[in-house]
């Protein structure tokens, strides 16, 4: 059967790209890799992933209790605040809870103290280029800076999260801030016994220098005497997964335009958010067009893109690097249909592993 | 019972102020009103707004199927592009279609024939302030603008529709772009039987000149005989509806920061998209906050708002104003607790609607 678009298509071939990659750094560097439910939580593949990563970390209730019932192995707990009523049951799905603040420590390390605590630091330095994702932006909420105040909790914590690279892809960069990182708190980081240096970190792609990075992740963990976690999200699925759409309606006005049967606000919030183009490949020919989601919205726009032959209605358009930060935002915006999700299994095969029917719209108000 | 926060809380004696207008204004005007669902879409008040309003527009099938089964009355369908595999049903649910171009009108014109059909308009000007939601855009793909190639399609379609203003509170910008309209299409209006202005009419606002909007409508249908049609989406439904959160954590770095449990990319997503702030009301006192949502995302910022107290951990703070655009939107990013959905009756009771599950979450993906 042809699955109607749109549909995300996960495609196991190159998550497994991927997922070789965190094997290798994890068995090159001792360190262990959790991923980011935040950005990926299509836990269909989640048997796949575990074979190669140590677990799931989380920004919510929601979120500890898909990984701990989904994807088991290691469970860390984050988020920048719990509420009174949730603290037990996270903790039941955690093996270990990082507080964003000591305000959540103080309130909940009791209730927390049957498992491994932590908290987060924030370093007031980041790689990210957008403001709006900047952890380390002026007035942050995002962790604890002030070193003479982290000390007096130490009793009743173990470890720390850090987590202030986005989208680096930059070696160099990463390692200037993680040597900032030990001089701003080497008297933390040596009475800690783990520390979770976070997201961002794109070093699944191309021409990243796995070995280097390695090296330097060790020489950290061995400096401080702890065990060092990474938290990848784009990096476990970068490229893995496209959006398919197919072209509904063309236009001519003054520029040739394509609509399809999708919507980036709907569908890849990201562009609108961050007013980004989405990836097409292969974007070379003779024939431009800019395409457009169907919803309301203006600026519901993919982008420009070269395409082969002129277009027609009816055609495919796969749009590239569909993972990350998608499905976890997706949403009924215009009440446009909701792409389903599939899986192109290593044999090639195409497995439909959710639909969504007007029910779905419907039961998403009341 | 006392719901948990966060939740959306319709408040019904609010909504009716709004919903007098609009009736008021279909009485002075003759024009007839269509709730844009595209906006609001929470049907448990269809009901109640069905005794002021002639029905519901749309963007999608899922919208005008909602609009045709909950709302009833009079149905719109439009969309930016319709899909062959779900034109039919369109057509079951609609009294009138609007096709967005002459392309959708030339593929589907003849499925279509059992009921009214029409065309999308682009007058080539907006009263939007915002690129991304502007209609009149360079190159947008809404709607068609050339009067010589709409011409020859005058035998399949009846009327038009027109959708140029965005939160328009001025009604002498409104008066003037109706003139320009005029103008420009003229010899289109003259052998329709119906238009539509479109939403983005803030009519409903304080101090709008109710009147001499009414007579301009009025006079707009007697100049062309045509019946007016108005889709208020925003205007519907203004100042009706709070997103009811609670303080989880209290910081100070630099600015004294509250943390509440939700989040704009999530919940209030327009605040985001558009680089907005929240309303509070009052928003008077001598103590400021940053109120800030409780996802990753370290832009989740509502906006600093002065309150008469100092916060502590528990507090409730009421976001004005989060009806349009909101739950339609809403989304599991960070699996945050979604909001309930609440409605207080006219006689002040508070009844739950909705309320949303780990299995709600969990299913969003699979």
């Amino acid at each position: 059967m042809s699955l109607t678009t749109p549909y995300y298509l996960i495609d196991k071939s190159k998550l497994l790209i991927n997922m070789e990659k965190v094997a290798r750094l994890r068995e090159l560097s001792g360190a262990r890799a959790l991923l980011a439910l935040k950005c990926f939580a299509t836990w269909s593949v989640f048997d796949f992933m575990r074979e190669y990563m140590d677990g799931t970390t989380s920004s919510s209730l929601n979120e500890v209790r898909l990984g701990h019932e989904r994807f088991g192995k290691e469970t860390h707990a984050y988020s920048v605040a719990y509420a009174d009523y949730e603290i037990d049951e996270v903790v039941s799905h955690a093996d270990k809870i990082i507080f964003n603040s000591i305000g959540q420590l103080d309130r909940f390390a009791d209730r927390a103290a049957g498992i491994v605590r932590g908290l987060r630091l924030n370093p007031g330095i980041s790689s990210s280029s957008f403001d709006l994702a900047d952890p380390a932006r002026p007035f942050s909420r995002l962790g604890e800076w002030d070193v003479k105040k982290v000390e007096p909790v130490m009793d009743r914590i173990s470890g720390f999260m850090i987590h202030n690279n986005c989208e680096n892809g930059d070696f160099d960069l990463f390692d200037r801030m993680l040597g900032t990182i030990e001089e701003k708190f080497a008297p933390l980081l040596k009475r800690a016994e783990w520390v979770s240096l976070g997201g961002g970190i794109h070093f699944t792609g191309e021409n990243y220098p796995l070995e280097k990075f390695a090296e330097r992740l060790k020489r950290f963990a061995g400096e401080y005497g702890v065990q060092v976690y990474l938290e990848p999200g784009e990096a476990s699925i970068t490229k893995s997964t496209t959006l398919e759409t197919t072209v509904l309606d063309l236009l001519d006005n003054g520029k040739h335009l394509a609509v399809v049967d999708s919507s980036i606000e709907a569908h890849m919030l990201d562009l609108l958010i961050y007013r980004e183009n989405a990836k097409l490949s292969p974007n070379t020919g003779q024939h431009r067009y800019m395409v457009c989601g169907k919803s309301c919205l203006a600026g519901d726009i993919f982008g420009e893109f070269d395409f082969e032959k002129e277009l027609k209605v009816g055609d495919r358009i796969s749009i590239q690097d569909a993972a990350g930060y998608t499905m976890v935002k997706k949403n009924w915006f215009n009440g446009v249909k909701m792409p389903a999700i599939a899986i192109r299994e290593l044999d090639g095969n195409i497995r439909t592993v959710r639909e969504f029917s007007y029910a779905d719209y419907e039961t998403s108000l009341s």
